[in-house]
């Protein structure tokens, strides 16, 4: 039986995986069924996470972690995770395939969650190369420029809030007339003056040339007339995937607690409300989406089950 | 006025400027008086900073945060901060010496915390030569060796139970033949087969040579036998102060609500029982005391702080 299984390769999966070894948890597995280092792999240019001072590529930044994160005895599977239950003395997890199943004492959840795209032409093929689902991350690459957001949720209001700050201006683009999010926030939105409202409008196409986007295709709903917004950037904000249907349970109930978002309860310490089970990075709630945090979160929820499997060597 | 102060320049005080700056606040300053790159600085090997591959020293580590935090309009200014207090639309700043004050609409606060030392001869010369306060940091470069501990509170004990996984025997000191942690870390204490006790002890000198520490020179309180650990780590866990007099109002209460031990309480947002004032680092309870940790609260507490502008903005 492990003393802890890793669910998930990327930023918060790996330095868990770090300070779990390094902390003498000697038994120690990680499963990742697609490319280590996680969603940032997909990204084109970062220069926000602190001490990789150059501007490089997700691929670049996320590079050298696995050999790090290895060093002190952790071991990474190319397997993916079927689904984790709780047993007599830990949990249980099965895998797709034909792999038997393993037992660990604890489990650190760090499966992340994946923003939806919203299916429009060209949106795919520019991918990391004008569109992007992060203001955080890409907002300032389009400092002093014009941009366009697709949404009308909360999460699409607060970040073309957000990009306000650093572009000159952003077109909000919105397939009703109305927006369901909080009077404030909307009230907000309307105080920003330079953002511009694009109500009623259906998203054509994403239009670019060999330098990536050049502009956004919308037509309105009622007139049909079109309009390119010439903007190098499109921000989509049309919901996000919490990657959490391995702590489904068979009765329907989930491994340990969630929210409406299907995001992982937790707290300062990356507890969840199961014992054992421990979580990091964007599957938990109020997380804030970016590799410094992933990262952090994953030291702490080491260091949790750390304590947690000592608690365990107490009661023997 | 300021959109943000920041007051600390460690890990935790750089991330947050490098992402408050870069999230489009435009007005921010970041107080140090000593050594920007904090605590870590004083480290000579640190190999669990995520992405950084290689084993450098701290002084590496943080050579080149500076210029990145900076890159998008920080401000940093050599200055000590001597209180922080409430006003009308914001805080009140004032320094040591004769800088005028300053007022700013939010405050992250990222002071730390200083681990006290035992005051033992030899100490503070092999500080960082095999002289510890943090078993995380350090504890992996004593695999499979024997060390000590000095001291008998809770963080002690549980430093002691950290390190006897990874090295082959712990010695405990400890002043008194009794200890006053909770009976279940007691008991774990007791359990644990590879920690020896060394009870009513004082500990005398840390020796050690041009390489580095050799051991621990202890007497026994009641028969002055002496007796030499020999041993080439010696970590001390004697207390923490955390540095939170800048916040103490002239009525002897806190901008914000602190824990016994004087750490500012917080939440996953970094947010404080104050509008407007954010916490990150090991200034907050519950760190990790950790440069990954610390340095992926700064950035949570920098986005959550401008929120808290736009929010201000949204009112006017």
């Amino acid at each position: 039986m492990l003393d802890l299984a890793i669910i998930g390769g990327g930023p918060a999966g790996l330095s868990a995986g770090l300070y779990a070894t390094r902390g003498g948890l000697a038994n120690v597995e990680l499963y990742e069924c697609a490319m280590l280092g996680g969603q940032i792999t997909g990204s084109s240019e970062i220069e926000n996470y602190p001490g990789a001072s150059k501007v490089v590529s997700g691929m670049e930044l996320m590079s050298n972690w696995q050999e790090q994160c290895t060093r002190f005895g952790l071991k990474i599977k190319q397997q993916k995770v079927k689904q984790i239950t709780k047993i007599d003395d830990g949990f249980n997890i099965s895998f797709e395939g034909n792999s038997e199943d393993t037992q660990a004492k604890s489990i650190i959840l760090c499966t992340g969650s994946i923003p939806r795209r919203a299916g429009i032409k060209g949106e795919d093929e520019f991918f990391g190369k004008g569109v992007s689902t992060c203001a955080t991350c890409d907002g300032f690459f389009y400092k002093g420029k014009e941009v366009a957001v697709i949404g009308g949720g909360d999460s699409a209001i607060e970040e073309a809030i957000y990009l306000a700050k650093t572009c000159s201006k952003v077109y909000l683009v919105h397939r009703r007339d109305k927006f369901r999010a909080a009077p404030n926030t909307v009230e907000h939105l309307h105080n920003t003056k330079n953002i511009e409202l694009v109500l009623n409008a259906n998203c054509d196409e994403v239009v670019g040339d060999n330098m990536g986007v050049i502009g956004l295709r919308v037509s309105d709903k009622k007139t049909n007339k079109e309009r390119l917004l010439e903007v190098p950037g499109v921000f989509v904000f049309v919901g996000r995937d919490v990657i959490n249907e391995l702590i489904k349970q068979d009765d329907g109930s989930y491994l340990c607690d969630i929210n409406e978002q299907g995001e992982v309860l937790t707290n300062l310490k990356m507890t969840t409300s199961t014992k054992g089970v421990f979580v990091a990075g964007d599957m938990r709630e109020q997380a804030s989406k970016q590799v410094i945090c992933a990262a952090g979160d994953g030291a702490t929820a080491a260091l949790s089950a750390i304590d947690y499997i000592d608690s365990l060597g107490k009661k023997g």
